[in-house]
């Protein structure tokens, strides 16, 4: 099968198929002698559950970050509700039903009600109840979960990953993913690549019965080919790719603690995009020297109100102690489009990505955009941090983004709080408006930083989670490649430096144009990093340039593809 | 109150409110010496019913086209069908109910039968049964509807206005509209440039009561101003300013037979836009110079399967034979976004304006396509038509929509069928990625067509229906005026000419940048012609060119709105 390779790297495997799978509760009434057992059995799985939210807990604290793991700590607030444990009880001694029925009737209730509610944060509850129901019922029922059936390492098959499943995923036996659903930018793919883990999505309708579990598959995250049952030549063919695909990480190990070099010796930066605190850990590991992307989403997110200054201070400073003198670019707010945050009640909109979102909210809303200001330059004292603001489409917007800066600084020094008074400010340039004004922009700012996935949404008009017309959606498309030279360009004549952070920086086929159109910094998944440092090790800038200048003249993406394959090194 | 000029001119007048009227239903039993009354009323009630959707049919056919009245004859099919008069006089008779009740009651199983269907296209049958039930009820129960209280001219206030409400109203007696939703691009705003009647839009929730009924109000459609009950000294200005239009308007009638000329005496063409035949003969009255974009969509719209080539055929031919010697522009079907037809089925999107529309689906539908291109290739004999392709941004589309066009030619001529071999091919440019390859692309065609609308959207990043939002969409943005600027120049250096299609082409502010920048063709609703041709007349190429440079500089909506209003002239 053919699918969109979205994780590089080989896997050879056996398939697990991850289905939910069918409940059926019996709601034929118990008898009398039975209610006592029926009751034991509730409260040996409350206790079944409990533990096994205590242990997501901690393993997704662990794996993704405190924040991430709320949601577990909320589920288990629910099981101690004074108010739930007789609710249960109840059902079954009055209505005589056995526990997996009275779970199901109580949380269906509570459910409703919480459904009902006007506020979206109560609404969202209900779903939470809904799942620690299930939870119970599924241990009442003995209906496994996929945690429990991981005993060996396994090639996961399933409709599409959401952030929970991942949690729950003990991902260290995963040894790839392959969903029906996504794209290259979808949640799986993003994660798969943070984690490492080759992934092939978008593999279409068949995928759900290509296999059965415990099927011999092998999957190549690179090029989206999967195999299952495969022959042995194809078996054997694999298993070398395999071994020359570990040698290569080998190999690429050597660029681990060099400098980020071209071949005539200039340096260029390749830098780490993060999430979350525990994806800087990956970024040193593969030899980032910064993070060009710090998405500051995650702090307001799976949350019932706005961070606190005080929390985010701590998650900033903490990022930029850590990276010590390596340059960590956060971005502001960047919500609205296709992230929603439920507790700020925004209006529903018919085309969100056009829509009320990131430094348009922000401009809009002292209360979200004051306290992350004051967070950032207060944690600037404690290392090199850089802020950049994103959906700049107006001069208009980034002066005014840039006087709350200032803003903020004067309240600093009258509280006589320390910052960092040279810390550089950027922005995004993520909408064609910001290409056609980057000269004017550039006089503003002390940085650019290339938004590719958006970009390439707006100046093709072509929503990328769109299945219809994906695949219009193309860092390949000549009018794209003009816009990063012309941003560039801006940028130089005014003396800034230009970065990238979509998912064009870590490409390796755009590598010898974008550094021959003149990138300064190439920022991406930590997974890319020590493939993109050897590349750039490969090519003068001079040879890069020439290149360059050739592809702009390409008229089509299958023009600019082939010629960017035939130049590979 | 200020709202949103959307429609210029003055108008003085009277207040009146389109509001549904409350309809109360009775529902309790009659008595059964009552029965024989209530089937009278009822069916003394759907004769006024019929004879009034005749009317409408017939009065729409006349101001807006026979497609557009067809929505009336589907109603009054709705009448006779033999069902339903039976099953009115079932609820009478058998669960007496007065005549209104019974009607509901009737039509709300109905509707709910309907709305319960797969068929997107019997879905919409339920909405129209429940209009044609809510005439009838209205009847019965004395509930004037707006159409029968217009003795006298009125300004109409209304939440906002959909083509069928448009259809309902007297528009001889309307002075102007003055509406609670809407922008400069709604569909009030631009039905009312196409009658020529002033309106003000997006007055917002206090224009609903604001005023009531015979109240004297003044609008002024061009500055947005809105006057309830104004004062002695106010309505003298009014009455002046209107007085100035009035003569302005015979001012302007100099150049209804003119050419187009600026005052050094170079040819511009001024053309008209149109949605249907009828908008012909405004666009001739106000002595436009052709048609520079026919919309073609209004032929696939309120019918319940695509049209034939014949069908097609009649009506290309008719605008050909029409406008004799003049170019039409006709596009080529530009549905999706927010235009859709439920007929076609396509699924529901997250971002429909980033989504499959126009081109990107005819160039999948030789269904769809192709019986477009041959009615309008063999149309092309019959006077001088142009075809233009929407939506266009990549060249591999333009090939391709070339390439059907090739195929329709060579069909026609195996069939031995006329048409214009020299048929210009032109494209719009309304996608950022087509401005930035318009040097590729001019290659391939006649003519470019830019559309501000959907250009504007796409380069700032804003849905111009998103109210919250809405300021951004603005064709003053130095992005969006570069774009044009960039386009026109690409354009003139393969020898092709550019046009300008979109709201922006009938702006009098804009009009010396898009001279100076070299815009060959203006089309613009018929109301905006005459004050076009004027004021091209009083500048000369060098001094607009030198303007536009400037405007070129400038850094923001406000400096290049200031800028155009000091050298207005």
């Amino acid at each position: 099968m053919q699918g969109i390779g979205a994780s590089p790297g080989i896997a050879v495997g056996k398939v697990l198929i991850k289905k939910d799978k069918k409940v059926e509760i019996d709601y034929e009434n118990i008898t009398d002698s039975a209610v006592e057992k029926e009751i034991a059995k509730l409260h040996s799985a409350l206790e079944k559950a409990k533990k096994s939210l205590k242990e997501l807990k901690e393993s997704t604290a662990e794996k993704m970050g405190k924040e991430k793991a709320e949601i577990f700590g909320a589920h288990l607030m629910i099981l101690d509700d004074p108010e739930v444990i007789p609710a249960f009880e109840n059902k079954i001694k009055e209505e005589k039903l056995n526990a997996a029925a009275a779970v199901k009737e109580v949380v269906d209730e509570y459910a409703a009600m919480f459904s009902a509610m006007e506020d979206e944060y109560l609404k969202e509850r209900g779903a939470d109840i809904k799942d620690v129901g299930m939870r119970v019922i599924k241990i009442l029922l003995g209906v496994e979960d996929i945690a429990e059936k991981m005993e060996e390492e396994v090639v996961i098959i399933a409709e599409d990953l959401t952030p929970s499943d991942t949690a729950q995923l003990d991902t260290e036996k995963v040894l790839a993913f392959l969903t029906k659903d996504g794209s290259r930018t979808s949640h799986t793919a993003i994660m798969a690549r943070t984690l490492g883990i080759p992934a092939v999505v978008g593999l279409g309708e068949e995928l759900l019965t290509a296999a059965e579990n415990d099927e011999e598959v092998i999957v190549d995250g690179s090029s989206g080919k999967v195999y299952f049952s495969p022959d042995k030549a194809t078996k054997e063919e694999y298993q070398a790719k395999l071994e020359e695909y570990k040698t290569e990480q080998k190999r690429l190990e050597f660029y681990k603690d060099k400098k980020a070099q071209t071949k005539d010796g200039v340096d260029i930066e390749v830098v780490g995009n993060m999430g979350n605190l525990n994806d800087i850990a990956p970024i040193l590991e593969k030899g980032g020297e910064g993070v060009g992307l710090f998405r500051t989403e995650f702090l307001y997110m799976d949350r019932s109100e706005l961070p606190t200054e005080e929390e985010q201070f701590e998650v900033y400073k903490k990022a930029a102690e850590t990276m010590g003198d390596r340059p960590v670019v956060i971005r502001t707010l960047d919500v609205g489009g296709d992230k929603d945050l439920p507790y700020l009640d925004f209006p529903k909109e018919m085309n969100p990505f056009l829509g009320y979102r990131a430094i348009r909210i922000c401009l809009e809303r002292d209360d979200i955009f004051k306290p992350q200001l004051r967070a950032l330059l207060r944690a600037s004292a404690f290392g090199n941090l850089k802020i950049m603001f994103p959906m700049i489409a107006t001069m208009d917007e980034l002066l005014a983004a840039k006087a709350k800066v200032a803003e903020v600084k004067a309240e600093l020094e009258s509280e006589d709080k320390d910052y960092n008074k040279d810390l550089e400010i950027g922005m995004m340039i993520e909408i064609p408006a910001a290409v056609m004004t980057a000269d004017q922009l550039a006089k503003e700012v002390d940085f650019f930083s290339i938004g590719t996935n958006d970009l390439i949404q707006y100046t093709v008009a072509v929503d990328r989670m769109n299945e219809k017309i994906a695949q219009m959606h193309n860092p390949y498309h000549p009018a794209v490649l003009r816009m990063v030279k012309k941003t560039i360009e801006s940028a130089h004549q005014e003396n800034i430096w230009v970065g990238m952070c979509g998912e064009a920086a870590g490409n390796e086929l755009l590598l010898p144009f974008l550094l021959g159109a003149g990138l300064d910094e190439f920022s991406m998944s930590a997974v890319s990093i020590l493939k993109i440092k050897e590349l750039l090790s490969q090519w003068t800038i001079s040879e890069a340039a020439q290149k360059a200048e050739k592809v702009l003249e390409l008229k089509s993406v299958d023009e600019v593809k082939d010629y960017l394959k035939s130049i590979q090194k």
